[in-house]
């Protein structure tokens, strides 16, 4: 077997021992892994493609883990996962009980932060500065952000504290004009116009010719210093914007130039105050199928290496899109209806309305607080906003949902996609917490779909009613039910019967309706008479239905896609508690008051006991102790 | 009875008829009003009198409600209220049943979009411009922010939004060089820039020499522009990191010249795409006190107008002030302390441990996301972090604190200030969430002390806790228990039982307790004997303390300063539901599920059941239908 340049890479520092030509072989071989692995596991695959050389050159340079990177959103630390010891374990990626596709602190001591969200990698790294400063410590501290994060408020919050504090520390923004689709905002606009600058080429010139010079090992640090400094002397001319911040601004650098890189990088270790190194890169770089469309790369499901093609799962359509062709019809009969993303055009379902009424659509940038407050703003003015969001990422916005719409009873729709479990993305992504903490806004109501059908029903009811309204939906496809379906209309606070059965009642919501018909039929095999009611509504609750379903059986069981604490089971508790329906028998299914790691959907379901099976399995045992009555 | 300039100012258009003479007349018949007023009912003075003349300038100029106004924060609007048909409901601000302190929709329809919070104008401004487009409307839309609200990443986002949509409206900064305290960040050194910019003085001069030669009234509009378009061109000099975003930037303006003022904002008028108008203005300007010591006449208690004293409620300490002091203690015995506030180092306590330990506190700005993570980001590096905000305001942080502190298990204390009622800031800032929403999040330890010496114990338990702690306190004055007082040591989980009684246990959580003790006392004299158990931790819930009392008397009255739809008692709901303790009866005692306006404490307490009076005659009833076992 041969030796590959990579065999000889145990830890960050065996960089070193490689001159820049077998740097570049050592690129090469990377992204043949990264490719192999992700057309197997699925993951980010353009937005790590693009920052090899750069990850390459910042374990050069600096001393992990004495040096502190800290990765924003984290789904670009698969280089960085594999030069930090975990390239045996990289075949496991993104699977259940393997390593994680985002920055661990429990995974490794090179994972200085962890993280999954955006922007939120420049406050961490200063934090970690200001630590070390504080201890008297001389490490380095690197925030290594893309474009795209930066137009995330709380990137702009770090950036004028650091600013103003003058802490010694280094933000990388690694410019791939992309945030997950082609970046929006005034920022991206400022970046593009420092790029095309002349300036730019210059710099590039005067890197490459002072490179040209420089004997890549065993040249005197000194003599590099100063060459570098004449360089950066030339660099200092554009990005403004970040100096008026506080900011030494260096850039635009050319991202796949490892030589270039290690250059700017080990000067900026003797600087003072805080950096910002501009560096550019392509993302998808290296592999053209996802150069060609780095939106479609960023995160993708398994796919064919030879032609790009993403493995399908079947023809059933997924619940984006569904909402998304949903909207684009409502839209057409209702001229106020107006859509709102926070860059995921393509991941909300909403790029098909993008296409249709590109005025009447929104896109903000990773910005969920504006999204919100925009929303609000255009429902104050009688348009009927429809904001969607990933679950996970509404945690952003809980204030404007609160203070903006809710307080104001606004007619804002809000679509939390990728609600419950999101399976491979794993803690940081998982939409578990959605009901437990929206549940407490006052004037809001919240819904579930039990499947596609009903997701259109709700959205046209939801765009009717007059007060803000949430819709979760889960991430996947959708059942594969004939569009022509008929189901019960929904109307607000009603849940409806979906199974009648004399031994105990599976009151479910959302995902949560399919596994208990699979249950209740299992539990009818043993004996058990298993009725299944869809809640529909976490808020308001059907207390009618309920009190009804007290009656009839007297055992319940809640079961929900979310977390047990203050979820929707919890609603339920407090219902039977307040009402004093105090006979009512009431087992609670969801999760656990703990982090959901990743795995496929169907694991995890597994593994908590939400499956069919696993829900029959406990339901009968609940009924046999205590559903005697 | 002298007809005074205001008594002939029905609505804002009235304004018009004055001249200019009059209009300086006007400013100062309201600022007698603001002072006043204010020095009676409490509330935010400094702001507004910084902007008298600037409100006055906006409402002659724009045509409200036609034109939309939007206020940043709301606390600078009450020139706002006065002007727009609320000057004689103006003596019921902030009390019970009166005008609230912020704008709001139903309150007047000149409110164009209500507020409390921060950093949120910029994006509903922009959703209302945005709406008028689409509508083919043509009013004006501006949104008033000060400098200290551009310190939010939230005013950022939607700067970047609004630059590269190119949309019509204008955002004023209001820039008087503080938020509530001293500005901090690169921010507001880059404003402070400008401001000492030669270009300053010589904009002034232009404007003063132009208004010489207007006649007030009746000169021709194009006329006007003309000049003012003249005078535009030299103020086009400074402000390029707006420039940068999109926005053309006009300053900065004396915000004290209703003439300039009123000039520049008919020149916006016809100016195409978004425009940002940068005015200086004083914070308490006109009442001396207000000038000197603007911070702590942002917010303020009834006070004496003429020697600016505020009025004592008696000398028991703030839980502000006792945590502020408890704090530099335990920080002398651990170097490792750090303390972050938001914009907020009086209103937290924080003030005297900047002073004594000003390289270990940090004031990030308005800016609570940035706070949570660079809390985290110091926790990972060894430190430990306090975070001291605002209940209400921590709901801008709920992701961080999810993904940031709880995911990582960092050991990070949030001290969660004006938990609960807060009284006359009303429905925008009641801290009445937290325990719902903080909750579900996984690793959190959350409690709540029952009076200053617990709040002690519990910082000090906290900082020793390896993981995340929530403290919530409610704002005002403590019991005034002597300092020395002892009390049962707090350790993780466990509850502290205050009264034993046989009948019923009152189960109360924080400054409930102290209620509960005095619904004890009023239980007894009916002959009803109520135990009261001090639960001290909403998470983990004291299992065994609960079992005990499910043992002994079997009907439980859970009592909370905060919202019944998911808080503590249902926290308590659900632990008797998992647990299968079914014969108890419990009754939930909390908010429910609406918004809580302004008033008193002791009003809202009394209004919603939640004084000692109102739990022991509800929790007399509870017991006699259905205390019989």
């Amino acid at each position: 077997m041969t030796v590959t340049l990579l065999d000889t890479i145990s830890q960050p520092q065996d960089l070193r021992k490689l001159s820049l030509p077998q740097m570049d072989g050592l690129a090469a071989e990377i992204r043949s892994l990264l490719i192999n692995t992700v057309a197997k596991n699925g993951g980010h695959l353009a937005p790590n493609l693009g920052v090899v050389e750069l990850t390459l050159a910042i374990h050069r340079t600096f001393d992990s883990p004495r040096d502190k990177i800290v990765w924003d959103v984290g789904h670009q630390a698969y280089v960085h996962k594999i030069l930090c010891g975990r390239r045996d374990k990289f075949h496991t990626l993104r699977q259940h009980g393997g390593i994680s596709g985002f920055p661990k602190r429990s995974e490794s001591e090179h994972d200085a932060f962890g993280v999954g969200h955006s922007s939120t990698s420049i406050s961490a790294a200063l934090g970690i500065a200001l630590a070390r400063d504080l201890s008297g410590r001389d490490n380095q501290v690197l925030a290594v952000i893309g474009d795209g994060s930066l137009t995330g408020g709380q990137a702009y919050e770090a950036l004028n504290h650091a600013g103003h504090l003058g802490t010694r520390f280094t933000v990388i923004v690694n410019d791939n004009e992309m945030s997950i689709a082609k970046n929006v905002g005034a920022m991206a606009e400022y970046l593009a116009k420092i790029r095309s600058d002349p300036t730019y080429s210059r710099v590039k010139r005067d890197i490459d010719n002072a490179l040209r010079r420089i004997p890549a090992i065993g040249d005197s640090v000194a003599k590099t210093l100063e060459r570098a400094k004449d360089s950066l002397k030339f660099m200092l001319v554009p990005g403004m914007l970040f100096e008026e911040l506080g900011f030494t601004y260096i850039g635009p650098i050319d991202g796949h130039n490892i030589a270039g890189l290690c250059e700017v990088l080990q000067a900026t270790k003797t600087m003072n105050g805080p950096v910002l190194i501009h560096v550019i890169t392509q993302k998808g770089k290296g592999y053209s199928p996802a150069e060609c469309n780095a939106d479609r790369f960023h995160g993708i499901g398994p796919f064919c290496v030879e032609s790009g093609e993403t493995l399908q799962c079947g023809n059933r359509p997924s619940y984006t899109s569904v909402f998304g062709d949903e909207l684009i019809k409502l839209a057409a009969d209702n001229p106020d209806i107006v859509a709102i993303t926070a860059a995921m055009p393509e991941g909300t379902g909403l790029k098909k309305f993008a296409e249709r009424y590109p005025k009447r659509f929104f896109d903000v940038g990773i910005a969920e607080q504006h999204a919100m407050t925009l929303a609000a703003g255009l429902a104050a003015a009688g348009k009927r906003p429809v904001v969607a969001v990933y679950s996970t990422f509404s945690q952003r916005a809980f204030d404007q949902i609160v203070h903006d719409i809710c307080l104001q009873k606004l007619p804002v729709v809000i679509c939390l996609d990728r609600a419950g479990i999101v399976g491979e993305d794993g803690a940081t992504h998982q939409g578990v917490f959605d009901y437990a903490f929206l549940r407490s806004a006052p004037n809001l109501t919240m819904l579930a779909p039990k499947n596609e059908t009903e997701l259109r029903q709700m959205l046209a009811m939801a765009l009717k009613h007059n007060g803000p309204c949430v819709i979760r939906y889960p991430r996947g496809c959708t059942l594969g039910i004939p569009f022509a379906t008929e189901s019960l209309p929904v109307s607000i606070g009603k849940a409806e019967r979906i199974k009648l059965g004399s031994d105990l009642t599976l009151l479910a919501i959302g995902s949560a309706v399919e596994e208990c018909v699979v249950a209740s039929d299992l539990l009818a095999s043993s004996g058990i008479r298993a009725g299944v009611v869809n809640a529909r509504f976490v808020k308001p609750l059907d207390e009618e239905m309920i009190r009804s379903l007290s009656r009839e059986t007297g055992v319940l069981v809640t079961v929900e896609d979310g977390c047990l604490a203050g979820g929707f089971g919890s609603a339920v508790a407090e219902l039977l508690i307040d009402k004093q329906l105090k006979w009512v028998k009431l087992l609670r299914l969801g999760f656990p008051d703990e982090f959901i790691e990743h795995g496929t959907r169907a694991q995890l379901l597994k593994q908590y006991g939400l499956d069919g099976a696993a829900i029959a399995e406990k339901a009968a045992s609940f009924f046999r102790e205590y559903g005697a009555k």
